[in-house]
């Protein structure tokens, strides 16, 4: 049986050229870029090199706005703590849409411990940000705004660029986690007017063990992690050489070849939705058109999806039922709920992820296997 | 021109063994270890084993003492800030001594702002905690002490028991930064009375991007980083699965090979120590015997150590001076001057740290190396 992998959001594959490139870097070194010999200076060459190609991919100002990270949870963090501590004297509020990462939602619930007020903006049925509800919340006290660039759960991609307009008009910052996006679908933080930005190494096919974030030229922030001052003082620790060379051609790799491969996914993508909403009672979850390309999201009537997701592993098939951040609790996804689905519905997603690996050869043998595993289990059902 | 690698307590390359096992574990999988399908539960048993490894080298009570982070510097920020801030309702002090780690130093100093009290205890002029002094400090207001089990750039070893037996008279907790001494001499944090412990995987030979901190059962800690509540809740974020598993496999060759790998280093180390002290002026720092196996430090009157570390480099051989975290501030080491050196002496710091790599036969080859180099730059000096 050959094994099909869709669960591209929950961990890629590295890109093989990835880890060609890694092999090299280790040849020429392991030294630690503090270092002051040949050793180390050629270990700060090899991360400061990783930093343009990051920088490039989202057509930052400069590279010395990357500051490297251990990945999108610690960035996610890093981004909201440390603007809303540096600025607790003058501003008091934060705000973030409802199907944020709960690395997002966690970080903003903290600093109600520190007099902070957090509020969130909903989303509609298909999983976009309202804007007019976000223009009426935000007054001039919020110091950050968080929405997501995209969501990997639904696949919705949100209007950053007039989300980052009405967060502007009230004078706060615009944060944007792209975990999902970035690498994916073109981002321009300059033109999409995004003040902090998340970024995830192996979400674009690099190691695990690396995030980015990208902080617009002037702003000034806290950081989370204190010590021997590297990356500009924002986040201390030696750096994780490896991972950050990776990532930087991972996102030099996801540049060049992004719209090429969005529009074979999407393809694929495609073909996949409309084979499985060809099952009785089978609906999409988020934005029909506005998606990632490499994300079909479902849900079924009278089925868990944790059962889906066992049933179609004996298939040698790798799915998802929301995010996997959040599996081990048995709460249904948050996301779910913020589009309006009832408990019952939000039970019954499928996630299914794509990634470079995958091919249009496996789409029907994937849809053959979702429609038993959904006739099987209906039949077992109780309800 | 053969190199010489001497800067081991900046950067160790990576055990090729270690190497190994990542990539048999590459092949196993590259799931995320929180999904729930066969790839997930293959990341998760990876991380498990692991988990097993680390705690067997400290003889840590059982594995789930273990959590994984990113590396050293973000353990001890754990450990200090995690502690203080769970019990800042409490106890409002916290100590340190005067030879830690920029990351625990920091991390105190951070939590000033937050309306808790930070000492200092000194050590003598060998490097070690002076435990009268240590007594004299604490009462029962102190939640956590934190002195490091060996400093890498003195090399001294501090005597762990005694001091862990002084903070619990008082009823604080005991951490000690074991980012120098893990995987070189040998801990038990039972024997030891050690509360919490952190580890590195680069400083025992495993990867970068990973470290670890034991936390003795029934010690409740405030996570710094959240997210999805990996890591039982206390460092979130998707696990660096390989940098991970490339630790555990690191401490399992340690533990094994420790004993006979620090006999033959301490002889080179001490084949080193004469040979340089032969030259005139020069003088040893820390202690003479509690020492480090692979570490020999020195001072030399009337130059600096940077031209001599830039000296050496070109004879191809990479020294430290000082520690590499706090080599871009021209600031001498607070380390040297917490042992009594002056000002004018502290600058004048070379630090050889060996490893698995380095043989019998390179020792006469860096004394004739350093003896030329001082010779040099003391004709040069203007002093």
């Amino acid at each position: 049986m050959k094994n099909i992998y869709l669960d591209n959001a929950s961990a890629r594959p590295v890109e093989p050229r990835v880890s060609e490139f890694i092999r090299e870097c280790l040849k020429d070194t392991f030294g630690n870029p503090s270092s002051l010999h040949s050793a180390g200076l050629e270990a700060k060459k090899i991360i400061e090199e990783a930093r343009v190609k990051v920088a490039e991919l989202i057509n930052a100002e400069n590279e010395n706005c990357i500051i490297f990270t251990s990945g999108a949870t610690e960035t996610n963090n890093l981004a909201i703590k440390g603007v809303a501590f540096r600025n607790k004297e003058k501003k008091k509020r934060v705000v973030s849409s409802d199907i944020e990462h709960i690395s997002v939602l966690n970080s903003m619930k903290e600093l109600l411990k520190n007099g902070i007020e957090f509020n969130t903006v909903p989303v509609n049925s298909e999983g976009i940000v309202d804007i007019e509800k976000l223009s009426n919340i935000l007054n001039s006290d919020v110091v950050i705004t968080s929405v997501m660039y995209a969501n990997s759960e639904i696949g919705t991609i949100e209007p950053v660029k007039e989300i980052s307009e009405t967060v502007h008009k009230m004078g706060g910052y615009f944060h944007s986690d792209a975990t999902a996006a970035a690498g994916h679908i073109p981002i321009d933080v300059q033109k999409d007017g995004i003040d902090l930005l998340t970024l995830s190494s192996n979400d674009m096919y690099g190691p695990q063990g690396a995030g980015a974030l990208y902080i617009k030229p002037g702003i000034k922030i806290q950081p989370v992690i204190l010590g021997g001052g590297q990356e500009k003082g924002i986040r201390s620790g030696t750096e994780n050489i490896l991972a950050i060379a990776g990532m930087g051609e991972a996102s030099k790799i996801a540049k060049k070849e992004m719209d090429e491969e969005a529009k074979r996914l999407i393809k694929m993508r495609d073909e996949l939705i409309d084979g499985v909403l060809k099952i009785e009672n089978s609906y999409l979850t988020g934005h029909p058109t506005r998606r990632l390309p490499y994300q079909a999201s479902f849900r079924f009537n009278r089925i868990e999806g944790e059962s889906i997701l066992l049933n179609m592993d004996m298939y040698g098939i790798q799915i998802a039922t929301g995010s996997a951040c959040s599996s081990k609790t048995l709460e249904p996804s948050h996301t779910l709920l913020a589009i309006g689905l009832k408990h019952e519905e939000a039970h019954g997603s499928m996630v299914l992820t794509l990634g470079r690996a995958n091919n249009t050869e496996e789409i029907p043998v994937v849809v053959k296997a979702v429609r038993e595993t959904v006739e099987r289990l209906r039949k077992l059902s109780p309800l």
